[in-house]
């Protein structure tokens, strides 16, 4: 029986304040639910079908929070999906905690990306690329965010990610700094080692003038057609793809 | 002045069906109006804001169809935006002309990519890469919804389709095929020549057993990580890319 606490404490979780307060967030749907059921996130309570039952038994029984079946409609009404049939689930955030940047390895910096649905897409592409920390500045997007963890396809269970402001952290850490830049070297001819950090600026002003001092290689990805720009998430990917391409690091 | 009659005819342009019937389309914003301004399209309507004709009063002083001046809250409830302050424009949809495919040119085709978003991120790709011809299967989203031409950011100019089922047509225009698969020659190994048809499948099924056949070279983007794909506009971006590093083609 789902009680009306629950049903409260799930809805308050939509408003970034009350995740920060409780440090409590919610994911929606199968492929999500069953990547934070197998992941090292506490979570907290299930809410599922009969369907999602069905499918994954060992799942629900192995299950040891507070576990509730439900029917499809209740998903709906409590999330944000206009449809969801399977589970919805409740975890625990984690801390803010410091992430080591180590030389070798290859880590992404997002400076105010604030579209929930492009950190999403791309976290999913970091993850893809074999990239698992990542450094995101204040005003990005929060990682939380329903929106975030639904274009992420369950990618978010592999990523960690420190808030932090960039440019202490980046004059810090002291690795070579990839930022992406309309105008720089063209990826079709950049070599070299692909270690270090690759910095995306914000979807409308790109890289802030503060950080750009800080970048020891600007690269392009070259334009063939009329298009000014491309969107954040797709650049990311393009550009973590001729990195890792590029190989050397940790990939 | 405002006519319902106008009032009327935009709003049953939300639906594909009267688009159709109508042979017309609107789209929103700064970056599309004056890009559909300034392309070969016939637009009928144009309806602008005070802060529109500001900065760019050459478009609106030279536009000879049915001009009216409104208040950004009529534009806001006649389109899709949340906001727009700038402007609305009609116009008349191209008729679905048949895309000559010719030897040296790389054309992008699309089977049944049903996101509206999707569709327009991969027009905004394949006017960045120079791709000006797109086949569209006919289960593929319409290219005049309102979703498809804002993800476009104004791209949709600069980009011929045909509406075609893609069996046909590829058997027909013989020449090479690229298919993006999960299993394939690695995109960071495969060399040679880049003109011919890249080839996208649908979002959850991919390219249709029946179009499998057609396609000589199967390539595939490495995966370093955990995540079990790549949303379909960015894997576009990621071969394009490939491809236009190789060379060869009309790039």
């Amino acid at each position: 029986m789902l009680s009306k606490n629950t049903v409260k404490f799930i809805k308050s979780l939509h408003q970034k304040k009350f995740r920060k307060q409780e440090k409590a967030f919610f994911v929606e749907g199968a492929k999500n639910v069953t990547e934070l059921l197998r992941s090292d996130y506490t979570c907290t309570h299930l809410l599922y079908t009969d369907k999602f039952a069905a499918t994954w038994p060992d799942l629900v029984a192995g299950f040891s929070g507070e576990k509730v079946q439900v029917l499809p409609s209740v998903l709906k009404s409590l999330g944000t999906f206009s449809s969801n049939d399977q589970a919805l689930a409740l975890a625990t955030c984690k801390p803010n905690l410091r992430v080591e940047v180590v030389p070798g390895e290859l880590v992404l910096a997002l400076d105010d990306i604030r579209d929930p649905g492009n950190l999403g897409t791309i976290i999913r592409i970091a993850d893809w690329y074999g990239i698992k920390k990542m450094l995101l500045s204040p005003e990005t997007a929060d990682f939380y965010n329903p929106k975030v963890l639904h274009a992420s396809m369950g990618s978010f269970t592999r990523v960690n990610f420190e808030y932090v402001p960039l440019i202490e952290k980046l004059q810090e850490v002291g690795v070579p700094v990839f930022g992406a830049f309309l105008q720089g070297l063209s990826i079709h001819v950049h070599q070299g080692k692909a270690d270090g950090i690759l910095l995306m600026g914000n979807e409308s002003h790109g890289v802030s003038p503060d950080l750009e001092a800080l970048v020891s290689q600007r690269l392009t990805i070259p334009a063939f057609g009329g298009a000014e720009s491309l969107n954040v998430a797709v650049a990311t990917a393009v550009l973590c793809d001729h990195l890792r391409r590029l190989g050397g690091a940790d990939g």
